[in-house]
């Protein structure tokens, strides 16, 4: 059941069989519809969410727009960590775009593994400092590549969004109207 | 000598004395003159400053143009922490904007730390997530301010750099041009 997690939580650190199995034990089964949500803006983000299975999209409203901001899939972490650790409201809303499967952890959960051994602690430092280097390396690239080069970024390292993702969310995400990524599209076809 | 970093060490956790006596022997006391850098863009940015004393900016070139996007002041701590993190090169630069006295730790002594106690890791979790938090903050800003507002919140919330700091940086971090800022404290000026 939590071979892909167990698998994933290797990739940070080396657990033992007993702080595995201890770490694991925190985490809660949750099935998702498609257009269920994490988390919506205005409510508190209240765990941490493993992707077992699925995928989904980050948004935000800002005026009457509408923002896609990251997409979650397979084998990743989706939360809003910000609201999860300040116990704020949250700004932005977590869909599934698939009928999903989680596995989740609450902030109670969280504490008590920090609390109970030093390699937690190292997880959950790992894991603030991977999304620290995540959020920079994105800001970088809005400042520094132009849609198209965020484009072709994005088609090498996960191609596999395109057959998932309306082309609208992932244009927002580039940071450009549909109109243009179809432009972009057209014109990089034969690369 | 370590009177104010020992105090904002203990604005994240209680340290034990001998925690913190050990804690404080891996830093080493840096003086720097205006200009000096901490990094500069294409360096490996080899520590993380606890500033002491003295102002510094986080600027990055893009195309021909000088963005400011930060200053850390007095009793903050000052790095790229990406750079630092990922033993990468920097993309940015970190300026004194005045004589300056830091208190730096390099990734060795850090790792030491880490190793040493449960209470380290935690220290570094809770600076990797209070950067996060802080990042995610002003992106949200940036998405949802206007300027005028963004700089009412800096003239509330750090009213001394108006006194320290060029208004041509001022503008950069709000992300206006200085003429811009100028009309804003004109129209704003009597509230």
């Amino acid at each position: 059941m939590f071979k892909n997690l167990s698998k994933n939580l290797n990739s940070y650190l080396k657990f033992t069989d007993e702080e595995k199995t201890f770490f694991l034990s925190l985490f809660e089964y949750k099935k998702m519809k498609k257009y269920d949500h994490i988390v919506k803006a205005g409510e508190i983000c209240r765990y941490v969410a493993y992707v077992n299975k699925g995928l989904f999209r980050y948004y935000f409203i800002a005026g009457s727009k509408e923002h896609t901001t990251r997409i979650f899939m397979e084998d990743s972490w989706a939360s809003d960590y910000v609201s999860f650790l300040c116990h704020k409201e949250s700004e932005v809303n977590i869909e599934a775009l698939e009928d999903s499967e989680l596995f989740i952890v609450n902030d109670e959960s969280m504490q008590r593994a920090y609390d109970k051994a030093k390699i937690f602690e190292r997880f959950g430092r790992l894991m603030a400092e991977s999304l620290f280097i995540d959020i920079v390396s994105r800001n970088t690239n809005f400042l520094r590549k132009t849609p198209e080069e965020r484009y072709l970024d994005m088609l090498e390292q996960t191609p596999q969004i395109f057959n998932r993702v309306s082309l609208k969310y992932i244009a927002s995400i580039i940071g450009i109207e549909p109109e243009s990524l179809s432009r972009i599209r057209k014109r990089t076809a034969g690369r």
